[in-house]
């Protein structure tokens, strides 16, 4: 669908300018000296040619009768519309709107981009933008510099697309000062039309793309990211930033896209659960990045160290084991064979350091040595230049091994970079990523194992529970919304647990102090009173529960004196047997739209709230990722058992995430709940307090 | 002491050689290209030049009969003391040896290491290495590249003294490539003699070393280390890593060092109480050293943002905001001046978005707006190079503010460095730092703030009490150690608890259960009552203590049970009275050899075994630190209460720990010790059991 918009035949700019400093320019120049492959028409009444190419009083002149793959406009918003009305008549497929003045500067933008929508949908027409730079394709074919910025990339692997046109710039700009190549860039501004996960899919199917580099400030689509992303990341690995994630960088990120972000976890959750590699840092992303454009995916986290300088393979193999990428000892074979091979002062253990004064035949050993050892998945090669070997025969062995792409080999290069660029050139020839910083060449490799830890994961297996009465459940949900409440009763909020087979303790309603007693009666002594009624929510607070009482008298008083403290006239109790201490747990689910529920767990009490000790994931919850949850969580040792305690039934645990999940995904009217607490015992989990709130009733019905 | 090592007339390389591709040609190199402004003499027998400088056939032939300032040795090992003997002949004042050979390869290196030294102390001559880089001065008076690497720096004010030559050479690289300039490099490899602390106290007297970057793996001099540093890092920011900080790391390090490094936190605990700024990544370190190198320190942390680009802004405001910064809104008349000056869609806000369209004189007003400001202690501008402004002049704006060393001005410059350099040389020459990366340089920011907030904290009091008994302290350690034990009895631990006016519960000692019981009597109970005798330790393994016993007989019958189970026939018994419950903290104290004791302090249970959520400080400990100790764990906000409970007596708190600081300071024979738990209340503390360990003593009788 994207295709012409990525490799256009032809291109007319309507706004073309002859005025050396505008955007109108400026794109025929970059169009023109990074040698596009199609045809040019810039659109200007007032001049003839622009930059010597012929220009066009209208788009309507244009001699096209096939149609036009791409237009830029570079006039000012209010002229768009007709200027789409003309496109329409000239069959044009994707229009490029450079210039500003839309949904960003407020209502009267907004207006004119519904205008220029509705047109471009009756003619289908593809948009791009509003108050966007464009794209770039690098394909030696077609060489569409469509954007109007001015850094010139070479072509490449890696392909970006991101709405903000100044971090499409600066990863631009990084990508080309570390000297690799770019495939396609994208960057879509308002993103009225064309969407960051429609790009993601075409990249995905885009053979010579072999990694997508995105920013995020605020997610839009974020269902179909999701969808698209999951499929894609599964092909070629997604590495992506987000920002705003602070309250102060969220408040800058609302005032320059008019109020989308918001500072939020739940963008993180969905790139874990799309296996996109997220980053905090943009310098990291993008070295990432060239080391996925030219190295083949490690099948493992076993790195080998080659270096020819002792102190920076320290601080390498510090990032390395914090990154939990393992460091292995040297095999019997390959120690006796680097012996063999290396000078005798050689330090043959992993690190291996080869020495400062070893030649390009020292090197070449010892990566061969790690090639052939089947207990190394990748190399990670430290390499100062000191002037007394041959650093030019050293780069050209390493970059002879980076050819046969085996195992991914990454490098720290240190040079003087500003006097020898043969050695770099050398290794960059022959694909290897360098860098000029121990921890940042080994920050890139933890990334590519990263990847392969993605990729091999099992996502796990969707369960659904048969013995669940959907219909029941669903029964109190629209009883409840029907007569206006958002908030269901205790008695309510059992009965929908018990309907997903969440375990929870026996328990009556009952009309009167009287009845209370009866009921506790029945359940077995001690037990727990609580006051029910519409409306009232935070129990505890207002003296709403009494814990362990023994006997029928307690309950009475306690029944007669809760109701007399609330003053609610029409209050029922909700006596529920009381259970002894465990270990009490904390889960929710929080409706996130249009994705479903984020889920949440946690140890109770001072480890959710002092702590802040909790793990997060998205619905729909797999087997895998429920066990995920529970092991994610610093305090996870305590569900094992510590100073000799025993530990809880995690199985069980695992149920009731799972159960719960369930219930989320078949009542989306539920946005928020929480079991809190969550009593977990050696043998099974019993929930002894939930509240569950509900949306209301739309005018929609729904 | 060291003027003359880093500032020499005259150079002598003992060991020069007319190979193009060796170090003794390399020196001699370095010097005459660099621009050595004193003589330079070659010494080798064979040659009578050497890169046309006259060659001698010994040192004994230099025409210098005021002594020689440096010589360099770069002859095998086992020549030098010969070579030692001759140059004190010549009244040499400093010896750079960077020949290996000597203790990084075993006993015979050692061999050869010592007898140098005895020569060089007999002589008065100092020793710099061996196996080491040396020295650059980049004076424009002294010019001294003593030294054989490649990196050709320009003169600055960054100045670096590391061990590792790798990790020297990758810092004087990195300074390069940034294109700012070096003061002193100083690389001692062995450092024999010439230390770390030695060459940091010459730094800090260096008027045009702004600031010093060092890297350690393990602190040899740790004593004197801190003590110059603390004197050091109140004038001059000190920048420091230290690698090694995982086990594999640790390893890495020990295999190239020949076994120094440890993995160990005491490093940081230095590091903060000497005031130096650590990083953990060396990129960062080498960023911020930049910053400081040219920029004056804030006087406080809140940032105003200038950018022409809205994504980056972003980001940096993230970093920021992460870091602890502040972005304060902009106040009403600084918001008036900028709506005037500024482009009428500019965003007058925190970020202030100039706008892409932005010239020279919009930056200037606003670079002049936040000067102007008191609510701002320094600038973070973005400035993004687009084709259609004049971006020298901007730049020139930016630079001519910067030039008044008002406030720091930090910039991210988006360009394309390999086409367009003119933009960065401006601002360089300005002294603006200039970094590729919004998060770089928004961390450079953090840490220019990092070390106002170093320069500006309270170091805090020494607590000294006088209500202790030093004396019976005293005592009681030198019995046990005098009778060969290196653990107390509880007896013995309550004493010397009491002697330092730590609050422990009114305890008795009893021979027999009887006993026991009178005592417990007196006491009042409940009870608990320990096992106490020489070589227990771990009393509660072995059914050694009883808690909550609460009459005479449950007392007889528990202490019976006891000397029956233990079976050490001369076993006391220890009763205690039983405290109520509270929340259970931990404090210990580990000797830390040459440095004192590092004071440990965390929340008993899971939060120190699941949650590993403690604090460390090193002897002496200031009030100030106390504080900082309690409240720099994360269940921090357990002391002052949670979910409506009370807090506990912080003061009393601080008080212990102040007064077991005093206690291991006059007791440096404590070589571990633990009160776990301390229970603390709303009003008081209480210490219910505690263990000492004391080292043994030596044939020297200490």
């Amino acid at each position: 669908m994207l295709g012409s918009l990525f490799s256009p035949k032809n291109v007319a700019v309507i706004g073309a300018s002859s005025k050396e400093l505008s955007i109108g320019n400026r794109i025929i120049k970059n169009l023109v000296d990074f040698g596009f492959k199609g045809a040019i028409y810039p659109i200007n009444p007032k001049s003839d040619t622009i930059r010597g190419i012929k220009a066009y009083n209208s788009i309507l002149e244009v001699p096209e009768t096939g149609g036009i793959d791409v237009v830029h406009l570079v006039i000012p918003a209010k002229f768009c519309p007709m200027a789409f009305e003309d496109c329409a008549r000239m069959k044009v497929r994707h229009i490029i709107i450079n210039s500003g003045g839309f949904s960003e500067v407020g209502p009267e933008g907004v207006e004119i981009e519904k205008k220029c929508m509705d047109i471009a949908n009756k003619y289908g027409m593809r948009v791009m933008g509003p108050n966007c730079q464009g794209i770039i394709n690098t394909d030696p074919d077609v060489r569409a510099y469509c954007n109007f910025t001015f850094t010139i990339p070479e072509p490449g692997y890696i392909s970006l697309v991101v709405l903000s046109g100044g971090v499409a710039e600066l990863i631009h700009q990084g990508v080309s000062e570390m000297g690799v190549g770019t495939r396609i860039y994208a960057s879509n501004g308002n993103a009225v039309d064309v969407s960051i996960p429609e790009i993601i899919e075409y990249l995905g199917e885009d053979a010579p793309t072999r990694v997508i580099v995105t920013y995020v400030e605020g997610l839009r689509d974020a269902a179909r990211f999701m969808r698209v992303a999951r499929k894609v990341s599964k092909r070629k690995p997604i590495l992506a930033m987000k920002a705003g994630r602070t309250r102060e960088g969220a408040k800058a990120a609302a005032s320059h896209t008019g109020g989308l972000a918001k500072e939020e976890k739940v963008t993180d959750l969905i790139f874990a659960k799309a296996g996109i590699l997220s980053f905090a840092d943009e310098g990291a992303l993008i070295r990432a990045a060239t080391a996925f454009a030219s190295q083949p995916v490690p099948k493992g986290n076993r790195v080998g160290i080659i270096t020819n300088t002792g102190g920076p393979a320290v601080i390498s193999t510090d990032v390395l084991a914090a990154d939990g990428l393992r460091i292995p000892p040297l095999g019997e074979n390959t120690r006796k064979t680097l012996e063999q091979a290396l000078l005798p002062e050689a330090s043959v253990r992993n690190p291996v350091d080869v020495l400062a004064t070893a030649n390009g035949a020292h090197f070449r050993a010892c990566l061969e040595a790690f090639m052939a050892d089947d207990n190394f998945d990748l190399v990670y090669v430290n390499f100062v230049t000191p002037f007394f070997v041959d650093n030019e025969n050293i780069a050209r062995e390493i970059a002879a091994v980076s050819r046969r792409q085996e195992k991914p080999i990454v490098c720290n290069l240190m040079t003087d970079r500003r006097r020898m660029r043969a050695v770099e050139d050398i290794l960059k020839d022959g694909g290897v990523p360098c860098f000029a910083f121990p921890s940042d060449a080994a920050r890139a490799v933890s990334a590519l194992v990263r990847y392969h830890a993605i990729q091999s994961r099992s996502a796990g297996k969707a369960v659904v529970f048969e013995d669940v009465d959907a219909d029941a459940a669903r029964r109190i949900v629209d009883t409840a919304r029907k007569e206006g409440r958002m908030q269901l009763g205790a008695g309510e909020v059992n009965r929908l647990l018990e309907c997903y087979g969440l375990p929870v303790p026996a328990w009556r309603i009952a009309e009167t102090p009287e009845q209370a007693a009866a009921a506790a009666g029945d359940l077995g002594y001690p037990v727990v009173l609580k006051a029910d009624a519409a409306g009232l929510v935070h129990k505890s607070d207002g003296g709403g529960v009494m814990l362990n009482l023994q006997d029928g008298k307690a309950v009475r008083e306690a029944a007669a004196d809760m109701r007399a403290r609330i003053g609610i006239a029409d209050m029922r109790f909700f006596v529920q047997k009381f259970h002894p201490p465990g270990l009490e747990l904390i889960m929710g689910a929080k409706a996130e739209e249009p994705l479903g529920h984020v889920l949440m767990f946690g140890i109770g009490g001072i480890f959710v709230e002092v702590m802040k000790d909790v793990s997060f994931c998205l619905t729909p919850l797999s087997d895998a990722e429920a066990d995920e949850m529970l092991s994610s969580i610093k305090g996870a040792p305590l569900l094992d058992g510590v100073r000799g305690g025993r530990g809880v039934d995690r199985a069980a645990l695992s149920d009731t995430l799972l159960r719960l999940n369930q219930m989320v995904i078949d009542l989306p009217w539920i946005t928020e709940m929480d079991m809190n607490p969550v009593t977990a015992y050696p043998d099974g989990v019993c929930v002894l307090d939930a509240r569950i709130s509900l949306s209301v009733v739309t005018a929609a019905g729904t």
